[in-house]
């Protein structure tokens, strides 16, 4: 971390805020220069916070060079990180998976059949709703409890480990043979949550948020790692933006940057980003193209009477046809599916 | 909600979308044109979910004629909601309230040294946080329940009524005695916790997330209301925008939007705003000259050495400076602090 | 500014680095250190491109302290600019303009009508577009150069001041006679118009584009400045969002924030922002409330036949009333309309 | 089209408004009903403007059903548009094309070494920069006139087409032997320039603005084909969000809805939209793996001496190996390069 002194800065005040900054353990390397006078923090600068220094009006500026996260950098964990379901399925770099499953779990023949349909056209994991988050108070909320329940029935019906979403730290007994916890966009900072969930070993799937930086979903995800579980699954899900033809832009450019800035698995959620079933192939194609590590895919046996997000979900025989292509352009990757 | 048809859909299929559509209870007013077939939903449309429904083929698009949300929508509400805080303090239309304290609550002398001078510049309420949403898990997050009892005793020593987030549904009991509880921007929408509150009778701030729509906003608004709680507070508080030289860019067309829309009181921060201490005056006089009821400022005795948000604190001295231009405006607007 | 060095750089790159700096003409500040090295860039860093040191990969990061902007930069203008307009209108700090008229001329009796509802009201200039920017090649237009001679015609009539939109540096010459020219947000970095209008002396009246930076923003400014023509008005007009029930969001910030780093004068308009004539009232106030120079209002007598933007156009009634509370802040403000 | 009218609307009003409608050359199809009243718009109704009828007050609201774009949409013109270059080089749907070369011409010996080495690796046509449209007026401009005379000279050289960028209209007869005319995305809504082109029969490149929706990138397209140029290519080059630490986020939803909604070539810039070199390349593989008919990129061949935008260049050793990678991807996907 650089700090830019002002000009004619009070020899005081600069003697104090030195002391300050040495008191977050950090070593300095002061230059004093006719008219530019910087101040370099050399070591862990992640718990200096900037924000409170920038109000020291002594300070002209501050230049992070190091990013704010450790446990989630690449430069100190330079093997990519490959959590494992089940000791039987692999994520991260090299092995490609497929979750898919309907938006809501609505009924245990829904389910089942799903289940059943996408293993067949090959989905590694099943992914179903059980509790909600939805904009409307008014809106399905999930079949909850019992939602869970039949996630875990299809699980024993296919074999295919569950990935379903938690909405709060009380219920993480609740999801103790989820394979996989979802964290939703819009938990992405629910440090409470982050809290808990780093102090279990259960694989997250934690969602980026609408408008989150790369650097505050980082952020979130060291919460996690940080708390002493290391099994994070990034997943990218659509930035807010002025479009208003789509409901959200995926920002393809987040795979390479998180794969270059992380170690983390990064998988990409094409149904929820644009919200329309016919966008889900090319942006799938995207996804594979620019390096992700899977796919989390909407799938519903008619979408028409889906009680939640019918609009972008797939049925299992457009699933299917998907899949054929997937296949394909993850062994010209030279990744396992 | 008029839904709009495709050009020669399926007469079976409208049929059965007919169906569909009553069975949520509204009305049909149906009119098939050569060209354009359209249909009416007349009466209660708020359980309807456009989402779901645009995944039917057969239908070209939809439009809503009427808010998604009804206990907030002052169509069915014309009257202002005035929420009384402790039978003295009013906040709601013709009354203007002025919340300030510290960003965190870090010590008994901080606090009551920072609430008596707030209360004798004319600050109405006195805010404090003691559970603090970090974006870095190894910033400091609080005094926790040390800093609610701190602010209990700086209430008993001023009597100003305290304002103080909260971060998850299992704190509520602690938050008894708390006079306004804070939900903030990034727990907008954590639903769990919105519910929990809707069961509760305490004046909730509510603080619009970084990048929420005003619907998004007032539909978090509405799951407090529908829950049973009418004592809901909205405060706008800046969003993300492309613009990188400020924190966030207040948004101030929401303050005559929320009012024309909701009977809701609306306050303004302008403090995490900008994030910047010098912009605090500025967008306070906007704040005051488009409507809104009241404010919510930062002040803190020793802003260099606040434990957080230190480039937006005032001192005291300055928000006292900044409390006689509030206090000739507010009468200005003919209002009452 | 500051260039800060990658760790271990090469000492022979390093010197060629420092090479081509001092060809910038500027003076160094090079300070070595055991983890981070950084160089100072000392005197008129405006021509230094950043975009292109950067692909140094020797170099970590950049970081600009002064703006690259100087003409329009308030470091180096502390006075005020006043730009005068005919001898006897002022548009600055400490006076206070409204321009008014209708988005397009539409005809002699229409322009002419209100161009003398408007004056009756209050406004010192009159607004009114001949050549008319749309999105759409099929909407109208504008009545092109018989609309400038409509214009001129009103302001032989009315005695106000004239302000109108330019498409293209081939038409400067039309618009000899014409008191202010306006550059539209779309044209904001059309870098050939900006050039060729800095070699008048006219007074350019700059809006913001739809997604600039308030430092792109002055950065086109300084284009005109630059040139040698000192008589620049800024306008901000709205901002675009994800928010979708207005068209653009004014942002209020700007205004202090260009009053700050510039010397320039602000004006707001209230009427493009939000795009819906009950907005242009609260926008007007905190426009004022802020500290900007002036309003420009869309003023149509019969907004529902306008040939583009009804939407937002007040009718002269309304704009008189509006007046009413204008003149009031202002006052209230100690400025002078 | 559909206009939604308020209830309990005035029937004088209404009938008014029914003869405005009738003016815009569509037909009528009015539906009364005892809540919601709604008026289909069949026809044409390109020519209808949506701002001004939103300003009459009887209306509710308007949803416009097909898009306001005739020429350059896919409805009207299901085959694609192929843009042929000088006979020998086609643009559009089943070939693909790579467009290379520097930022900026600076000298002959650059120039015609880069667009030798581009050609030997691939590249189909060669991009040069000879007027450079900067944020700054104090950065490096361009060669200007002998920037186009040096680009016609590496033309007759190696072969490959030029493609430059114009600024202005006033440009055009100098622009006579360039083979693909570029519009930048700060000129997407210069629309004298847009029209000027229409009047020509030169390919136009069209980039789409930081901020326009897919709507607006559209309808600029539409001015030049509506002008009588059938030859129009569009370009997407990342879009402006929140995000910092890369220039802009490369739209990749835009390539599959451009490719829907339009009959038009739809190329993809992958160097200016991230504006970091190493992101060219996973940039490039989604571009191919979305369905974009071509890329545009830059070399330099001393990136950290060129003249502008060297931090998003490529060396022609690098693209000598991107091409590698894109021939074996275009291939996969069955396209010609």
């Amino acid at each position: 971390m650089v700090v830019i002194l002002k000009k004619d800065a009070n020899k005081e005040r600069v003697d104090a805020l030195l002391e300050t900054l040495k008191g977050f353990g950090v070593d300095l390397n002061y230059s004093e220069g006719k008219e530019i006078t910087v101040v370099g923090l050399v070591g862990d600068t992640s718990k200096v916070d900037i924000d409170t220094l920038k109000a020291n009006d002594i300070i002209e500026d501050i230049k992070r060079i190091s990013e704010p996260y450790k446990a989630a950098n690449r430069r100190f964990h330079p093997d990519d990180t490959i959590v494992k379901v089940n000791d039987n399925v692999k994520i991260g770099e090299g092995f490609f998976n497929v979750i898919a499953g309907p938006c809501s779990v609505e009924s245990e023949e829904q389910l089942n059949s799903i289940a059943k349909d996408v293993k067949q056209s090959g989905a590694t994991l099943l992914r179903g709703g059980a509790f909600k988050p939805r904009t409307s108070p008014y809106s399905f909320q999930g079949l909850e409890n019992e939602g869970l329940r039949l996630l875990l029935e299809a699980k024993r019906v296919t074999g295919l480990p569950i990935v379903t979403e938690i909405m709060s730290e009380t219920q993480i007994k609740d999801f103790d043979d989820v394979d996989i916890i979802q964290v939703g966009a819009r938990n992405m900072q629910n440090f409470r949550l982050l809290k808990a969930l780093g102090e279990t070993k259960k694989p997250i799937l934690l969602k980026r948020g609408l408008s989150a930086t790369i650097e505050e979903f980082l952020m979130s995800a060291e919460y996690i790692l940080a708390g002493g579980n290391p099994n994070v699954i990034l997943c990218e899900r659509g930035i807010r933006t002025f479009e208003t033809i789509i409901r959200n832009n995926l920002d393809i450019s987040a795979i390479p940057l998180l794969k270059r800035q992380s170690h983390l698995p990064v998988i990409v959620d094409p149904s929820h980003a644009a919200g329309i079933y016919w966008m889900v192939e090319p942006l799938s194609r995207a996804a594979i193209a620019t390096g992700a590590d899977g796919l989390i895919i909407e799938v519903h046996n008619n979408p028409k009477e889906a009680l939640c997000d019918g609009a972008q979900s797939l049925t299992p025989s457009a699933f299917d046809t998907l899949m054929q292509s997937v296949k394909k352009r993850v062994a010209f990757e030279g990744k396992t599916l």
